[in-house]
């Protein structure tokens, strides 16, 4: 199969640890997202919503939305699994998962930032705030229902890295790429590392991506 | 089981739709989200990001983020499914949804307008417009992906309302809301009143709950 990303897109660093934990290969594909390389006409046929990623099957399928890609390969590949088996278990875990897809990571993507810049005219510092404000909120829901469910073992949901560990690490690397100070947040710091200590999740990391860019 | 959400609340909505879809009855909980009533000890203990809606099961377990609460229902409840059978297929009817959770309504909710509004200082010409720009692209996406994928009968994907259908409509409903002229997106606005026309989605509707406020 192939895959269509970027090596600081969380979405494409969501799945390059799906894709290890897995053991799946892929043909990748680097899309220069500040280039605005997802405009391309080739790239909006694949997907006209011009977001990464992509992931072509190999029948030839384009998918996208890193949540539906991580998904289906959880169908198609299920070992080892990404979600628990009790729909409860599933629905916490996606739900987790969710703050950070759904209410974090799309108010810091490029395309909110070059609108806070240029059509809002933010300066630097008002785009931090911004930032720090969205940043926070989230991660420290996610260290609330962390507290929550209190679960035995080093990751979010017990003691093996699934979905909502996916996407928590991503989400972390932008916060300190961001400038914004989580260290507070105990559970999500200690999650972070004993994920980054797992080679699958080193091996996913924006700087060891072939497309990196200092 | 008990549903805590409010009238205008889209991802609210989206459960509704999806309750009667289901023939699943539950016990309704306003919370007033404009009062602010969503930042309570009580709710906050249910749900740390306070954030609507909540389900709480017949167990007592609370489950948010209206997507997992979705899944959830859809795993606990088969008939009519919500997804098709085929990871693909379920691919890409996840990946529609979360156009729309992932990337326009996140944009859109209370808290990003109260911020807009208070800690940028916007006028309502400029919150009109991000509202329009992320609206407009978003809807513009779904339009895009439901003329690629060229699906037979009245609904998103086929011939029966599925988890797509229930994110789009609620969607529709804001844009209208909000004032933003979709009437030119003609694949979405046919599917918005094909469901429209159906007692389960109309029951659903804002003006029909009984926290409704005009």
């Amino acid at each position: 199969m192939q895959f269509l990303g970027y090596f600081r897109s969380s979405s494409s660093y969501r799945c390059r640890i799906a894709f290890n934990l897995k053991g799946v290969g892929y043909q990748f594909q680097s899309v220069h997202l500040k280039n605005g390389a997802q405009k391309s006409p080739e790239f909006t046929e694949l997907n006209p919503q011009r977001l990464l990623p992509v992931l072509i099957t190999d029948e030839g399928e384009a998918l996208y939305q890193s949540l539906a890609i991580l998904e289906w390969l959880d169908e198609t590949h299920p070992t080892p699994p990404l979600l628990p088996s009790d729909p409860v278990a599933r629905a916490k875990v996606r739900a987790f998962s969710q703050i950070i897809a759904c209410e974090i990571h799309p108010l810091q993507n490029l395309r909110v930032l070059s609108y806070l810049r240029g059509e809002l005219g933010l300066d630097e510092g008002a785009v931090n705030a911004w930032l720090a404000r969205w940043l926070r909120e989230g991660l420290e829901a996610c260290e609330g229902h962390l507290a929550k469910e209190a679960h035995e073992g080093p990751f979010c949901f017990g003691n093996a890295p699934g979905l909502a560990d996916i996407c928590l690490v991503p989400q972390v690397f932008s916060a300190q790429r961001f400038g914004v100070d989580i260290t507070d947040l105990t559970r999500v710091s200690a999650i972070n590392a004993a994920c980054q200590a797992l080679p699958e999740f080193a091996a996913a990391h924006p700087a060891k991506q072939p497309d990196f860019e200092a």
